[in-house]
C-alpha cells in the first residue's frame, strides 16, 4: 500500500504516534502542523524512531488549515487518498475564557480544510475525524453508546459536537463523503521507547500530564477536583486509553475507509470500556513512577460528570478495534516519557 | 446622535430596510456586502430614497467578511460604535443541498468578523446579529418565546443556531462584548415608495418572494406544501411580519445596546405574534393585487412546523417594540414592489 495519507496537527500528541503506526503499516504521510500547540523536535524523534528508510516517507510542511493557501499547496500537487484530521485546540478551561481561539482554530480550521478538500476534483473525500468522549456531556447513563443523544457543556466541547453535525451534514449532501468520526476518551500514555509523548505547553489541563508534571517536580501537587461523588472513592471516573491503542484505531478506522465505499458518516468510541477513578489512577501511577503524588481535595468542577466511559461494542465489531493496554501499562510508558524528557521536547530550562 | 455604525449584507433584503432608518434616526452608515445575493442597485435605490443629505452618511464597501482584509480596511479607520451583522445565506433547501456554503458563509464569516471586532481595541464589541425563528426548530408549542429550548432542522438552522451559542460564549467569556439576537419570523412586504424589496436570485424558496413571481407571470404556479396540517385550512400557519417592522425592530435593538451597558447576550423575537395561514396569505395577496395566484396542493416537506408564531411579550416589555402593520400592509407594499419591478433590481431579460 503505498496511499498517500494528509494528517492534520500531525506533530501532536496523539498525531506523532498515529503517524508512526501509518508508516509502520507502508503509509505515506503528509503532516500539516502550525507548531501552536506542538514543536518539531517532535518529527525529528519519529524520523529516528521509523529509521531512515521509513523516515523517506513522512513529509513535514509548516502551516496553517485555516490559510487556503497552505493547504491548496498541498493539494494541488499530492492526491491524497484521505485525510486524518486531528489540528485543533482541546482544552477546556482555555475555551471557556478564551472561546474565540476556539471557534477560530477549530471550527474556521475544519470548515477551510474541506472546503478545499472539496474543491480538487480528484481528491477523495475520505476523512477521520478526531472528535470526543465530551460530545456525551454529562451522560444519564454509561457505558456511552454512539447512539446517546450528544450535547456541549462547554465552547471546546460545542466545537466538537458542531464540527460532528457538520460532517453529517457534507456526508448527507454528497456521498462522495465518507467520514469516521473517532470519540477519544481520555487518551495518556506514550510510545514505549519514550522517545514520544504529550508535552503540553503551561499548566496540563488533563489528569495525566497533570501527575507526571507532579512527579518530575515541575509541580508541587496535583488538585483532585471532587472527592463526594457517588463513586467508591468519591473522585470522578473516566476510561483513560494508552495512545498506542488510539493511533492502532486509527489506523484500522483508516482501512476501514478506504475499503469501504458506503460507509457514509459514521461515530466509533475508541475507550477501554472500562472505568478508572482519579484516585486510582494516582495510586497506579505511584506504583509504575515509584514516586509519591501529593494530592490535594479540591470541589468538583462545575460541568464535569460523575463518570464517564466508552461502550466498545461498535468499534469491536465494525473496525475489530480492541484497547490492548491497561491502565499499568499507560502509567509505565508515561513516567518512561516523563522521566527520560522531563521538560518535555524542550531542554531543561536555565 | 453621529455614531457609525458597520452593517454587513446592508445590501440585502432586511439590510437596505433596516439601513434606511438608521440613517433616518441619524446614524452614518458603513456597508459590507459582497453582492453575492444582492445588487449595488439597491444602494443607488436607497440613497435616492433618503436624499442627497442624508446619502452621505452612507458608505458602501464590496467586501466578503470572510476576508480579514476587508474588514481590517474598515476597523482601521473607522471607530465603529456597533455591528448589525446581517450577512449570511438563508435558504433552507440550498443549504440542505449545498451545506459547505452554509458552514463557509455564515460560520467562517460571522467568526471570522467576530475575530476582527475584537482584535482592535477602541472598537465597541456591540453587535445585533441575524437569528432565526428558525432556532425554535418544530416547536411543541406556540406562540414560541425566547426560554423555548432551541434545536435545528438543516444546515442552515444550525448555523444560527450555532451563532447563538457562539454569541453567548464570547459574551460570557469577555463581557466586552454586548450582543442582541434578533429571532425573525418571515420578513415580507417592503418600502411603501415601491423603490426597495426582496430580490431573491434563481427559484425564491419562500412563500411571499414566490407568490410574487407567480403574480408578474415569471412562475406559473404557487405550490403550497401541505395542505392537511391540523389547521383550520389545512395549510401551515407562520408569522408573517413587515419588513418595516423588522427594519424599526434592529433600530430599537441597536439604541437599547447603546445605552444598556450591563446587556449581556440577550435573544428577541421579531415576529407580529399573529399566525397567519399560507392560504390566508394567498387570499390576502389577491385581494391587494387583484391577480388570481393558481395554486397546487403539494405534500408536506419533511422538517416544516404545523404552525410557527411568536411570542412578542420580551421584546415589547424590554425594547418597547411593537410590529405596527398587519398581512393587508405587508401584501400592498409587496404588490407594490413586485408591480413595479417585476424582475426585481434588474431590467426585463430580453
Amino acid at each position: 500500500m503505498e496511499e498517500n495519507i494528509l494528517v492534520t496537527g500531525g506533530a501532536g500528541f496523539i498525531g506523532t504516534h498515529t503517524v508512526l503506526q501509518l508508516l509502520k503499516q507502508g503509509f505515506k504521510v503528509s503532516i500539516i502542523d502550525n507548531l501552536d500547540n506542538s514543536v518539531e523536535e517532535a518529527i525529528h524523534r519519529l524520523r529516528k524512531l521509523v529509521g531512515p528508510q521509513l523516515s523517506q516517507n513522512v513529509e513535514f510542511h509548516l502551516g496553517d488549515i485555516r490559510n487556503e493557501k497552505d493547504l491548496e499547496k498541498l493539494f494541488s500537487h499530492t492526491k491524497f487518498g484521505a485525510v486524518i484530521h486531528f489540528a485543533g485546540l482541546k482544552a477546556v478551561g482555555e475555551s471557556v475564557a478564551h472561546p474565540m481561539r476556539y471557534f477560530d482554530n477549530n471550527l474556521v480550521g475544519s470548515i477551510t480544510l474541506y472546503k478545499v478538500m472539496a474543491k480538487y476534483n480528484f481528491v477523495e473525500l475520505q476523512l477521520v475525524f478526531s472528535s470526543s468522549a465530551t460530545v456525551y456531556g454529562q451522560p444519564d447513563k454509561v457505558p456511552c453508546v454512539e447512539n446517546f443523544e450528544l450535547m456541549a457543556m462547554n465552547p471546546y466541547g460545542r466545537t466538537k459536537l458542531f464540527l460532528e453535525e457538520i460532517a453529517r451534514d457534507l456526508q448527507k449532501a454528497d456521498s462522495e463523503w465518507r467520514i469516521i468520526l473517532l470519540r477519544y476518551f481520555n487518551p495518556v500514555g506514550a510510545h514505549e521507547s519514550g522517545m514520544l509523548g504529550e508535552d503540553p505547553k503551561g499548566i496540563p489541563n488533563n489528569l495525566m500530564p497533570y501527575i507526571t508534571q507532579v512527579a518530575v517536580g515541575r509541580l508541587p501537587e496535583l488538585n483532585v477536583y471532587g472527592h463526594d461523588y457517588p463513586t467508591h472513592d468519591g473522585s470522578a471516573i473516566r476510561d483513560y486509553i494508552h495512545v498506542m491503542d488510539l493511533a492502532d484505531g486509527h489506523v484500522v478506522a483508516l482501512e476501514k475507509l478506504l475499503q469501504r465505499k458506503d460507509i457514509g458518516c459514521v461515530a466509533y468510541n475508541l475507550g477501554t470500556g472500562h472505568g478508572t477513578s482519579v484516585l486510582e489512577m494516582v495510586a497506579a501511577f505511584e506504583k509504575a513512577s515509584g514516586k509519591k503524588i501529593p494530592i490535594k481535595l479540591c470541589p468538583r468542577r462545575p460541568g464535569d460528570a460523575t463518570a464517564v466511559y466508552a461502550s466498545t461494542e461498535k468499534a469491536g465489531k465494525e473496525l475489530g478495534w480492541k484497547a490492548k493496554y491497561g491502565v499499568d501499562e499507560m502509567c509505565r510508558d508515561q513516567w518512561k516519557w516523563a522521566s527520560q524528557n522531563p521538560w518535555g521536547y524542550q531542554p531543561k530550562p536555565k
